[in-house]
Order: structure tokens, then C-alpha cells, then sequence
């Protein structure tokens, strides 16, 4: 558990954490957020998600809170004061809580203008844990996709991502992939879906689609392009997906996890692929590099 | 202001009303919401509202944190706390937060079971101020349909809403409607669309369609049966609504509020109609007599 969150410029005990009804976040899920995986005590593609958070403030018109070197700083106290080795670190900012001399429940932006609200918690997670469960590979279902069309901006508005991870949780699955109508998979609710498809190709859905533009996605590009593999930004229906000779997910909490079955059909021949079992180790080591 | 707020079992000094950050609300925007007109110190519509909140609750999943008859006395007693004669009463209900002992921010359904969060609060709205403006009329704007596909559902993920909200207040209307893909209007950010069409035959959508299930739009169908106007519960397409005769909006907040403009082009001689005029005086009657 959690041992010190980080709220509104204190660091305040777990129990102790909280902030008003009245913030935006809880009234209208006005507000975004990143996470960051931490191995040895530093934060993986560090300037990655902060890219990302800047964006997503910026697509909602959220002011920063403070400087990008200010929030590190908070994110390294955060990590430090809950003896994180290995992790997660969450970084979650809102659109604030309006005075309370202000008209309640508002749905028009604060006017005048109100400080944004920050809160940032980390939690361990055992990286022994996290490296068996990638050796064993995971099981995906899939359900319809029925978000909004704004899924780049990484709002805090989740709701539709939830029910399918508990569908996927029911179904003794790790992750759900969306579906649109077409047949396409846009992605998994947490994560970026990934095939190494039938003549040997990764494929994976381009962000000018209605996609999250996943950092630890991004960063493995690089990777790939480093390794001169074949890659292809372009969606891929779920039958080719079930055909795929491998498959994976990506993301700040899985990394690049293997996926061995899709809806309980196995994928190749049921057991984790070496070319996903081999990025994740190159993803590891990339991020190493960049991690602060 | 509101003085004082309804958190979680307890009555607590408005400044202090906070939740965990850690609660699904703030999180993940799991949670649903119902607001109130209040007229009187009593609330209108009463048990058209706590219907429409058993429904969203069961649509997720989310355990009803109370009887009915609790959540009402919960609900008087915040209004008579806050010394409300006319205004709205706002409730909102989240999965909850869970233990702490249990991993922190886990995306599926808290386990072992967790209560729900329950936060009610209310102000004040000048009835006289309302009436001014209904007497005036209000601008709408348009803007693309991009939420996503369980409106339905009354749920705190209202990010699309009020951005919508905001482009209206920027361009100086009061309202937004969603416009689809086949150009036709689904519903306000925060209220139903209706029009009285060329023909004088009053329109808004079914709820088929991907909207919310108004309380206000229930009562005044039962309303213009009862004084047989001619209703159809069909999508109208902009350009329609922009040769009507009439156009309005219904909802907790508005009541039924008489459109006036919409894109900046009058409807019909750009003066508030006697048909929405009528109406909004019907259904405050209407609600007076299940008010609680």
C-alpha cells in the first residue's frame, strides 16, 4: 500500500489523502493523468509521459500546474518517501477545486481562474511478480468499443475502460481489447494491442485513430526501428489477430507484456513468442537509459 | 453557497466535504449523479429521479447505497440544513473507496465489497431569477456528438459535457446540443432538445438513441398527452430546428427553458413561443403535485 500521497503541495499521510467534492475531478472527471513505472527507485520514460501530461492539459485547456522541474522533483519525493524500488507511480491533476464562495458544481470552467488540483501516489509492485507473470503470457477478451472520440486525451473519465477490465477479470483475463465496428481492435483498456501477424509482421493501430498515444508504445518503436524489425502502424481485425503468430500489450503498467490467448482461442500455439518475449527485454533496457 | 453537505453518513461544514483520493469518483469517474429542482423546500420529480438513479446504479453494477425512503430523509435534511427554498439538490453515489489495506487504484470492482460513496449537497436558485430568464429565452450553440455510447447511463463522466458547456458560455449561449454524424440533434450537454416543427408538431429524440432519459421530458410527455398536443418522439436534424417554429430545452436545472437562437440564427421570430411558454408553466404545476 501506499504510505505518503502528495495533494495540493503537501505530502500528507495515505489515511489522510482526500480532497473536496467539489473538485473537478470527482464532479466531472475533469482531469487527466499519467503513470509511470519505477524500477530501482527512477522513473521509466520519464519525459515521455510528461510530454504526454502537457498535452492533455493543454487539449483541455488545464493550466500546468508548476514546471516540469518541479513536478519531478515532487514525483521523486513521492517515490522516496514510500521506499519505492519498483512500481507504479501515479500522477493525477484536475482541473481544481473552485473557491467555495464560487458557484458550486459549476460545469462551465472556474472563473475567476483556480489553481489546478495535483495529487500523486506510488505503490510497489514486485518486479520478480511482474517478470513471472511475463513469462507465462496473459489471456484478453474483447468487447465492443464504445468510448468517446477523444480517447488521445488520457482523462480520468474511465468508466467505459473499468467494466472492461472487470468483464476481463470475470473471465479470468488480464486485459480487454475494443472492438469497433469494423472488426478492428482500437486497443486494450489499459494498454496498446500489438500482433506479430501471419507473415511475421508487428502491427499495431496508428494514433491518428481515436487511441491513446501509449509513451511505452512509442519508446518501443524506437526500439524496433533500432533492430531494424518490421513494423507497421495499421489496425488489425480481431480474426487476424487470432491468426497472429504472437501477441502483445503495451503500457507503464505491463510493459510489454505477452498475450497467449484472445477470447480463449489460443494465439500461435498457446505459449509466449520470442519476439515479444525479446522486446520486452529490449524495452527494459531502453527505458533504463532514459529513466531519472 | 451551500453551508452544509451530506458525506458518506455524516453532516459536515461545506469547507470540510472531502472524499479519498483513492475514491472511484475522483479516480476513475465511477460514479453516478442526480439533481433535484427544489421549489419550495420540496424536491420535484422525486421519485422520477430516484427511479432513473436505481437504473444507472444497476447498469453499473454499483450497490444502492441506502433504501429509498433513507437516501429521502438524507435528501430533506440536506435542504433543510441548508435552508434551501428554491434551488437544486445534488446527489452523487460512487462505487466508494476502497480499503486501504487493498492495492490502490485497482481498475476492477473493489474485492472484498466496498460501500458506496454517497455526497449530497445543495444551494440556493433564485425562482424569481429563472422566471426572468425563461421570459427571455436562451441562446444554444452546436457542437459534434462525441460521447460515448451508454448517455444513458447518468454517470460523473461529464468531461465532453462540459467542454461543451464552456464553447456555449464562450460564444455567449447558455446551452450546447450535440449534433451527430447524420446531422441530426441527439441532446443538450445538460438538458433535452425538443422543437415544435414547420408543421407545429412538438419533436425530441427517443430514447432509443444514445441520450439521457430526462425526468423533465418524461413528465411533460405525460403533460402534453394529458392536454393533447401533438408529440412524436423523433429526431429532428439541425436544419429543422432552425425552421421551427419553437425550440426548448428540459431538464432539473431549466425546467423547460424557451430557446430563442441557436447557432447565432433566431427560431422563428427569435422571441420566446407560447407553446414553451405554456409548457414550462404546466409542468411546474405538474411537478408541484409529486413533490416531497
Amino acid at each position: 500500500m501506499s504510505r505518503v500521497a502528495y495533494v495540493n503541495g503537501r505530502y500528507v499521510p495515505f489515511a489522510d489523502a482526500s480532497v473536496h467534492v467539489e473538485d473537478r475531478g470527482f464532479q466531472f472527471a475533469d482531469g487527466v493523468y499519467e503513470v509511470w513505472s519505477v524500477r530501482g527507485g527512477r522513473l521509466n520514460d520519464a519525459d515521455g509521459h510528461f510530454d504526454r501530461l502537457d498535452r492533455s492539459l493543454g487539449e483541455l485547456a488545464i493550466d500546468p500546474p508548476m514546471s516540469r522541474g518541479a513536478l519531478k522533483v515532487v514525483l521523486k519525493e513521492t517515490i522516496r518517501r514510500n521506499r519505492i524500488r519498483d512500481g507504479l507511480l501515479y500522477l493525477q491533476v484536475t482541473r481544481g477545486q473552485p473557491s467555495l464562495r464560487q458557484r458550486p458544481r459549476d460545469s462551465t470552467f472556474p472563473d475567476p481562474w483556480t489553481p489546478p488540483s495535483v495529487v500523486a501516489t506510488a505503490r510497489s509492485v514486485s518486479a520478480a511478480g511482474a517478470e513471472a507473470r511475463a513469462e507465462q503470457g496473459v489471456a484478453v477478451i474483447t468487447t465492443p468499443e464504445t468510448r468517446w472520440a477523444r480517447c488521445d486525451i488520457k482523462t480520468v473519465g474511465l468508466l467505459p475502460n473499468l467494466l472492461a477490465k472487470q468483464k476481463a477479470k470475470d473471465a479470468g483475463a488480464t486485459e480487454a481489447w475494443f472492438v469497433d465496428d469494423l472488426g478492428l481492435v482500437t486497443e486494450g483498456a489499459s494498454s496498446n494491442a500489438w500482433i506479430v501477424d501471419k507473415d511475421g509482421v508487428l502491427r499495431t493501430r496508428d494514433t491518428q485513430a481515436n487511441i491513446l498515444r501509449g509513451i511505452t508504445r512509442k519508446t518501443l518503436l524506437g526500439v524496433m526501428a533500432g533492430e531494424g524489425l518490421k513494423v507497421e502502424e495499421r489496425p488489425f481485425s480481431l480474426d487476424e489477430a487470432k491468426q497472429a503468430k504472437e501477441a502483445f500489450i503495451t503500457g507503464a503498467g505491463t510493459l510489454v507484456l505477452p498475450v497467449v490467448s484472445i477470447d480463449g482461442a489460443p494465439v500461435g500455439d498457446g505459449k509466449v513468442g520470442p519476439v515479444a518475449k525479446r522486446l520486452r527485454r529490449l524495452y527494459i533496457e531502453e527505458a533504463r537509459r532514459t529513466a531519472i
